[in-house]
């Protein structure tokens, strides 16, 4: 495992530019899943199959762009631990929801058997900790970032675990939920790529906050995905949120609109029907909207805060990204 | 979580006496247990109820041990730490095998359910990096001998789900499965106590190998035990290793005196009288005494290492731990 460290053969040691980052980011990703143990390699080579669309490498390399549009190797591998680690919490959360699917794909649990699912995401956890202690020296600071990110998606996965079907759940509680399960990656992408590219830590902490918006922009219009798209747009998962018991801020508002939603968001075992038209009612009913404007101000927000960065590469990069995670449609 | 690093209040920041170090070890789990989020109070509160014999931190100690008995603080918190990545390979197995008990208390799993389970065992793992990453300054190894032995742990798993209700398995592809699931993590206590203890690189190879040897011990006396006690007597669970479908070193022995053992070990649901009599042939056909020989050539092999190592009071107390392990009977 401790190879996985080292740069690709023939990789350029010092800076590279922005644009070669990404792909080379995509290689490390491929060649650490290729460099696995035996006893992983079909899963690996799985995983490696569907490889999603890395807009956290992406965040973490924009962050850690100088003023030439060139980053630092450590950048590479930060980001790759970034994304395997991202992938670590998918297989894991497959055998939270007994997904059939991922990223169109069959699920790890779903191919491999839940045993399978549940070791190799903890196998890929800890590859993402190998990766990250090989620039520890440098960067102590870094591993301590990775596992306070971690602590907050497992606290978030957890609250929103114990709020499934809670009618009742709160704004505010949908808000802390989101913001550990997603915007505490998103968070750390920023921050971490500005401390790598040798950001004040004034600087750092101002990406954070960037990061941290666009994590929470990046979970509500996935949220309203939800209930805007069919399953064959949305290749994440066929299980819409309703279905699984998972209360989020277009259903909430909804509720606030027309109580009787609430019953459905409590039960479990909806029909095909009943999903269709609560997912009707969330939109008609204006729920779908809010949540929308409250996306649209986490936009703003973060634009507010680009502004201030004192960074003209990072600021373009990163609100370009920004924009994509703005206006996707699926 | 950062504060999981610190000491507790009142703690001596020196080194302190080794028989007290334990006693430290348990009172740091038990804080950083108390200490989680309140998203996690129920589980790490369940989690603390059942201590467990903490052999790991023991060893790890007794190898972190000067020439005047005592432990330097990081010890104590390495020591911790590894309790608490066994703690989280315990819950995430619990999901792995659907088991009922642990410790002899209902497992996470079966009482606040898998999700909760995959969950709170992740956290518990970044529980373990947070805590070493608060030494990695002093001790950057630390991060990778850790990550090193999670990886082997896991793969271990993976070897042995891969080899379940497989009557071929060889002796050596046993042997391969316990030396990661369970070796490795013994390798990296008696390695991490060296290196805390400023011990030379020679002499932490040498822990290490005394390590693997005392790891290989525990895990066949512990699947010769599997054969000779009954759930009554095995806390660990009422499930017995043959109706798991985990072939050990006494079945494969067995095996090949009796082939008719070999169609019941590849074969799911076994009745009561059949593992019951399984067992019984397993102990007759002379499969338990030829493991139990086995287990004492590691024995023998730890004894004659340790007396390669030269300081007595790590030999002292390693060899009493070891002699523990080889004479348990639960």
């Amino acid at each position: 495992m401790t190879d996985t460290n080292n740069n690709l053969d023939g990789a350029p040691q010092g800076p590279r530019p922005l644009a070669d980052a990404l792909e080379e980011t995509r290689a490390r990703i491929r060649q650490t899943l290729d460099g696995v143990d035996p006893a992983l390699t079909d899963i690996a080579r799985h995983l490696g199959q569907s490889s999603g669309k890395h807009i956290r490498a992406a965040l973490l390399l924009s962050a850690a762009a100088d003023d030439d549009s060139r980053v630092e190797p450590d950048a590479v591998t930060a980001a790759a631990a970034l994304e395997i680690l991202h992938l670590a919490t998918l297989v894991h959360d497959d055998v939270i929801d007994d997904a059939p699917t991922r990223r169109g794909l069959p699920s790890v649990q779903s191919q491999f058997g839940k045993k399978t699912a549940v070791i190799s995401g903890d196998y890929l956890f800890c590859l993402c900790f190998s990766m990250i202690a090989g620039m520890s020296h440098q960067y102590p600071e870094q591993i301590n970032l990775f596992t306070r990110a971690i602590s907050s998606l497992c606290i978030g996965e957890l609250n929103q675990h114990k709020h499934n079907r809670d009618s009742d759940l709160s704004i505010l509680g949908y808000m802390r939920i989101i913001s550990g399960k997603t915007a505490a990656l998103f968070l750390l992408a920023l921050y971490a790529g500005g401390l790598l590219s040798g950001a004040s830590e004034k600087q750092c902490r101002l990406l954070g906050r960037i990061g941290f918006a666009i994590g929470m922009l990046f979970q509500l219009v996935d949220d309203c995905l939800d209930y805007e798209s069919t399953s064959d747009t949305l290749k994440k998962s066929v299980k819409h949120d309703i279905a699984e018991g998972v209360i989020t801020l277009p259903l909430i508002f909804a509720m606030r609109q027309d109580p009787a939603l609430k019953q459905l968001a409590a039960r479990s075992r909806l029909t095909a029907v009943e999903i269709r038209e609560a997912a009707a009612t969330v939109m008609q009913s204006g729920g779908l909207s809010k949540a929308r404007e409250v996306a649209d101000s986490y936009y703003r927000r973060a634009c507010r805060l680009l502004e201030q960065l004192d960074a003209p590469v990072k600021q373009q990069q990163i609100r370009q990204l920004l924009d994509q995670i703005h206006t996707r449609r699926h």
